[in-house]
């Protein structure tokens, strides 16, 4: 019970849909050659790591990928699943091996650290190669890291039926190479808790898990609801701000949930939002915050003006980023509601004082803050408006997140810095669920509508830029905000869309040189969302399986 | 990171919120009268059936009222969820055994029985009264029925802190009956196949489970898209029209949903859509629909002119109908379009030759197909177009759903038929996640917006109605259509959002005669979704935890 507003006219599709020549791959390579060989996996197949002094984690990467070798069980996404595929199967060679080798003169180091080395500097490129004959298979790369992300390409090209696991795509020769270094999923922990064991599920479905080739997890880990992180200096500050002594991301929880990413290609980026979204914070220092105007409830934002406030903040950013590997930290710094300040007497008062600005206070508080980090080797990460509402000196190598909008990448880009992509009109994975503020039954959600996997996957990362700034952009992330969302959808409210910029951002167009294309990418993403399921991830379906399993079948005109 | 559409200024609550005299029950009861003393459960609390011959699903009740009583474990939703409880609890009285029983003269049937009487017929009428001293609670109703729906808003009423499970209102009085008698939950399960263990979780969320009160199934079991129902006499249908083996309804899983949902107090109403919606009939009988034209893929409506589809479609409702308790069975007939059948041969002879018009023949049609469901004890249930876009003649009792908009039940009720509210613009859970039709990357969903809880607790069913049209509204129920829904997210779509309409037609108004209102009702359905987590359902958050603890301090203008 659903109209379009179209007339669709179509024939009812019963036959069989031959398959598309890169309908597993999802991100696609950057180049791909396939053929027509059936191909099976060897009942002793093997993974074959020919690199002396392997790391552990790239052994437990290989024991992963043999594991959902063997288990994901996928059939074709073909009207019978596979069964047309019994005749080609008979006859088909077998695939013995895999050989995982780095190149000549490579250093070997673990997937965890050549993860969290800066953007720019990680080698994530790798060649796979799988002839039609049966002879080895072989995968080479320049470090741990590419050859992670190779396993993930390898375990995404093989389907199942009947006890077989095979590919008809044999030859397959790819070679592959991310578009861009930064390729994200956001996460705020704050208007509701997730327990440790959804972020651990979360960083699988990013990677090796799902395969799609995410390599960074955004932590939006407090905000002015709660402050769920234990902090070794400020223990106050989760005892008072938690939801509950249960709803707590324990130092050992981020230690264990930073080296798990890690190990699957992930860097975790953590944001402390500042100085606005910090009213939790009151409930350990009454007369930091100002209780008074914001963008969403709580009120409440720091008094930045105020030494001890800012001594406070840099001391609390220190004592988070100190013990983190990774080397970039956000401040945040958006929605700052400045009407918040105007009646309040004790920054009035210290503005006063010292003969500053408002924007004058923030810049210092800014400085300090942003030299604390810096101090400790991260790089600060921004939301826009610290560049574009304020004038505030930021170091040159400040990354700054779009989020307004898509259209404000150019303003920043103006002004030099380097921009990770998460605009809310096409990324944020809330939207369109309606108002959530009480009080307001027909409110819909500010950023409506919902943000499809088809609208987000039509982003173009360069628009409006000039060639020159094209290098700007770092890359991007998909995020979700938590204020309906938990633990109970966050399977589902998530996956598969959050692969829509995973695409973008490793792929950045076709292997032919062509843009990306949603009719093109539909079938692939559903079976993404298909293996997804596979692996025990709630991946909604995005169309009926009549459809999926009928390429184009479905399209608005078809 | 997200920004209502209005400054918000708040004061940080960090106090005790008072609990609301009525924080816990949804639906909340006819009539309601409690206090404000203390009251805990004794470790040795039990349920007392005083009712020779009680049935053994009162029983099976009882035993899962007594499993939720001593496992919900929910804290009661303030801050410290119940710490400044403690001195209360430390000098309460002790609640021993609630007495149920019937009342006099009250015949003793299975609530099974009592579950599937006609609209009308069934008594779910109860009064409980829990006194302050400590001296038993009872429970008194006129049917078994009736004491399920009581021991559902018994359990409501308790929250746990360490160890004990107690209220804070007694003593409580309440005499409740539903405002209308028809009040369910549709889910389709042919544009994605749920397996039954979803389907019986359902269920458990609808009734005693999740104590919503909720007493229909509406189940839209086939489509165009799969034929997932084993049909005794039909046995090709699934074989040809399920999505795999593996997804069909046998008929043993048909019997064994239909009796679990009799126990929990639920009718299950069957929906076989005709003459549209029926494409993948054609996988059997390839000339019984026309593949053309259609109001989503695949195209396929039943050539209904034809008298051997006629007959075939009077079969095949009697095949299935027949083993089906219920009184009630609908027959679909929404969205027809009649361009398929604009050149269509076998239809165009069929019509010359009895010199009938399209018309004429589904009027035929319509009066064989109900006539074999009405021969079987059946009162058909139709769409509205069957009523507002054709001239057939349907039996005075047909009953009718409205879906297109709520504005049509003025145009149904006055054609005297009786209606069951399923209006899209309110109840139709799957709007808002935009096109699913591939290859339309901006398109919405074409019932935009996401109807959000509060919107669909706004509406009225009686609203443009005559007075003397009241009594034709049974009542009415909010539908998932699943394409792009599945077992993955069937709890988070659907709850808490289906208990808004749960509440219009059991309640109908507040206990003191005022109008529903979304800001008094917010409270009580956060308690519903958080126990709903607790009894396992992935109900999603509605808030942050922040404001669910905080009553009406995160409404718009608070």
């Amino acid at each position: 019970m659903a109209f379009s507003r179209y007339l669709i006219i179509l024939a009812l599709v019963t036959g069989c849909i031959l398959p598309s020549g890169v309908q597993a791959l999802w991100p696609i390579p950057t180049t791909l050659e396939t053929g027509m060989t059936t191909l099976k996996i060897s009942p002793t197949f093997y993974f074959d790591v020919q690199i002396e002094g392997a790391p552990s984690d790239l052994h437990d990467a290989v024991t992963q990928s043999q594991y959902y070798l063997e288990n994901d069980k996928l059939g074709r996404l073909v009207v019978g699943r596979g069964a047309n595929d019994t005749t080609a199967l008979a006859n088909a060679r077998t695939l013995s091996k895999l050989t995982l080798s780095l190149a000549s003169g490579a250093a070997v180091e673990p997937i965890s650290s050549e993860a969290i080395k800066p953007l720019g500097t990680r080698s994530e490129e790798y060649a796979l190669i799988i002839p039609a004959d049966g002879s080895a298979a072989t995968l080479i790369a320049n470090s741990t890291l590419g050859l992670y992300r190779g396993l993930t390409t390898f375990n995404q090209l093989f389907y199942y039926y009947r006890g077989v696991t095979y590919t008809l795509l044999a030859p397959i020769s790819i070679k592959d190479t991310p578009a861009y270094p930064f390729r994200g999923l956001g996460l705020d922990t704050s208007r509701n808790y997730y327990p440790v064991s959804d972020i651990l599920r979360t960083l699988d479905c990013d990677e090796l898990g799902e395969a799609i080739q995410i390599n960074t997890f955004h932590w939006h880990i407090t905000d002015s609801q709660s402050f769920p992180l234990e902090v070794a200096q400020y223990p106050e500050l989760a005892i008072n701000g938690a939801y509950s002594p249960q709803e707590v991301y324990t130092a050992s929880d981020v230690q264990y949930i930073v080296e798990y990413a890690a190990a699957r290609g992930i860097d975790v980026m953590m944001e402390i939002d500042t100085p606005g979204h910090t009213a939790i914070i009151a409930a350990t220092y009454p007369e930091y915050p100002v209780a008074d105007f914001a963008n969403e409830p709580p009120a409440g934002q720091l008094r930045f003006a105020l030494p001890e406030v800012m001594n406070f903040t840099a001391s609390l950013l220190t004592s988070v980023a100190k013990v983190l590997p990774s080397h970039y930290f956000s401040t945040g710094g958006d929605e700052l509601n400045t009407n918040c300040y105007a009646n309040d007497y004790l920054t009035e008062q210290q503005l006063n004082r010292t003969g500053m600005t408002l924007n004058g206070a923030l810049d210092a508080f800014t400085q300090t803050t942003h030299g604390a980090l810096i101090a400790q080797g991260k790089t600060p990460v921004v939301w826009e408006e610290m560049v574009l509402d304020w004038n505030i000196t930021l170091s040159n190598e400040t990354i700054v997140m779009i989020w307004i909008s898509s259209a404000d990448a150019a303003a920043v880009a103006g002004r030099g810095f380097r921009i990770i992509q998460a605009p809310s009109n096409y990324f944020y994975l809330d939207c369109g669920a309606g108002e959530w503020l009480g009080d307001d039954p027909t409110g819909n959600s500010w950023c409506d509508p919902f943000k499809t996997w088809s609208e987000a996957y039509t982003f173009d990362p360069l628009a409006n830029l000039t060639e020159a700034q094209y290098e700007l952009v770092l890359g991007g992330e998909q995020i979700l905000w938590s204020e309906q969302s938990g633990p109970q959808n966050v399977d589902s409210i998530v996956w598969p869309r959050a692969a829509s910029s995973a695409e973008i951002f490793w792929s950045g167009k076709q292997p032919t040189g062509a843009a990306l294309n949603v009719t093109e990418a539909l079938p692939r993403l559903h079976d993404v969302r298909y293996r997804m399921v596979q692996r025990g991830i709630n991946a909604i379906p995005l169309q009926p399986q009549w459809c999926a399993l009928r390429p184009d079948a479905c399209d608005i005109y078809a």
